[in-house]
């Protein structure tokens, strides 16, 4: 039951010795889904140790270099590895022309199918639901078109408490409609309150991905009830002009948004070239939102799996 | 007087963790030469304190992944530095495609010219020249177009021994006569002997970059006179069928034909993922040519200035 998302790179358009460009990966439940895909993505999956080929959605917030120069290699490697199960991709319309330019020049070989979905709506959608898991889309703003995802874990059925189905004979049937949430009216005029014998066996955990962006008002309305925030925060407050004209966040505005939105923790990078110590942008964070972490190239953050109750 | 070689990219097609994709950089008397861009080279340059923007040509050897898909990034980041100075760009016809699809997309904020100069030539053809350098293109054989190259220094005028110059009474014109490679006639019947009174200062520095590519008879012809050999020895020698089928060398292959040159010295790379140790390639190289250097990322080789005497 894993929900890990490892940081592959947390540099922004500029990669530096210690920071790659944006990547990540999250691994739902033995899923991987790869987040934007800056060049040297697949190194980076390597010294991470994600398994390449077992990534079968990748999510494009936008084509800015620094978000897809890894794609090419990336889907070279995977050919030349044998793959054959099909790849599903998501993002903005103009992605299309650079992955039919790649197929184009390098397609030959490949034994794999590309699926490009590209991304147009105005408010969050589902645009992946399997049996445990739903991946939603939704536009950031960032002066190109862009979009951010949420990645969550679907609410589970109630179990009924082990107990309560011997004490009180449970049937079948009972316990079928326990589950579902509803109350039993057995015959004899009891009623088996769901409340009180039925309970959900974990919290779901959900994690957004936001980057590019600058922070806009609806943003907050697009991501309600997100457990974990992954959010850019290219720029230390002092430097708020250069956030404005480039639609990029600092600090102080993500850690605002962090704490109205009410998240459990707030993670931050793709930080500017010009300061690359992930501390200080942290520290800006944490007056405003205490759990705030910079996130660093090679992290691994492990969502705990916890029961309900 | 510099000639040295930094080795950014010594893996072949699939980046592994402790080598990436194609790419090295020579600088020849502070002019700097990228031969190949695999992906990742600017993130490996700033590794290796390469002054990305004082680079003025690249030489692409093929259009395989490995060996461009750096290009896009690299010249996105040339831009966002502000680089101005017109880049060359030489290689094969089929890489013209990739950068007009590159500009496109991306080329509306680049403020320097990329300069594309398609390659086409059955033997060694000069392909830049300036002052003290020259750079020669040649075909290789991969199974798809490709070239190699060799940058030499010029050959120098000769000096005049500063003793003759007092002890003869060496006239201006006599001086100019004996630099050029002649000998003087005075009235008096005398004659001067340039070999006696003359000699070259330096031994001018070659290096030619030989990848992807089989080992083939012209090449042996192609490399006549080069010093310092880099070639690829994808395959160690067990391996020759696979390096016959892909159109790539085996360490022995390789290790003949340096003998067969006399060259200086002879560096290999482009190591198939199969066998990532250098010092196995090496030592078998060594068998036939023991002046072998399987070389690793980092590397950097200085080549001597040798005077002449």
């Amino acid at each position: 039951m894993r929900f890990t998302v490892t940081y592959l790179g947390t540099a922004s358009a500029k990669p530096v010795r210690e920071r790659n460009q944006s990547a990540q990966v999250l691994c739902v439940r033995e899923r991987f889904f790869l987040m934007d895909c800056g060049e040297g993505t697949q190194r980076e999956m390597a010294r991470c140790h994600i398994p390449m080929q077992r990534i079968d959605s990748v999510f494009i917030s936008h084509v800015h270099g620094d978000h897809v120069f890894g794609l090419p290699g990336l889907l070279s490697t995977m050919g030349m590895e044998g793959r054959t199960e099909p790849l599903q991709v998501f993002g903005p319309a103009n992605l299309g022309p650079i992955l039919n330019f790649f197929l184009s020049y390098y397609g030959e070989g490949l034994a794999f199918e590309i699926r490009f979905t590209p991304l147009k709506m105005k408010e969050p959608e589902v645009i992946l639901s399997s049996k445990n898991v739903e991946v939603l889309a939704f536009p950031l703003r960032h002066g190109i078109d862009t979009y951010g995802y949420i990645f969550r874990e679907k609410e589970p059925l109630w179990n009924v408490r082990k107990d309560a189905v011997e004490r009180l004979g449970l049937s079948l049937t009972e316990i079928g409609t326990l589950k579902q949430g509803g109350d039993v009216f057995r015959p004899d005029g009891t009623v088996l309150s769901h409340a009180e014998l039925a309970y959900k066996p974990f919290v779901p955990r959900s994690y957004a991905y936001c980057s590019d962006t600058a922070v806009f008002p609806e943003e907050r309305q697009f991501l309600r009830g997100v457990r974990f925030l992954y959010h850019e925060a290219t720029f230390l407050q002092e430097h708020a002009d250069n956030a404005y004209k480039r639609f990029h966040s600092t600090t102080l505005e993500v850690a605002r948004l962090a704490a109205e939105l009410g998240v459990e923790h707030l993670y931050i990078g793709h930080f500017s070239s010009r300061n690359r110590d992930g501390a200080l942008y942290e520290a800006e964070c944490r007056t405003l939102f205490p759990a705030t972490t910079a996130v660093n190239d090679g992290d691994v953050v492990e969502f705990p799996f916890e029961k309900a109750e």
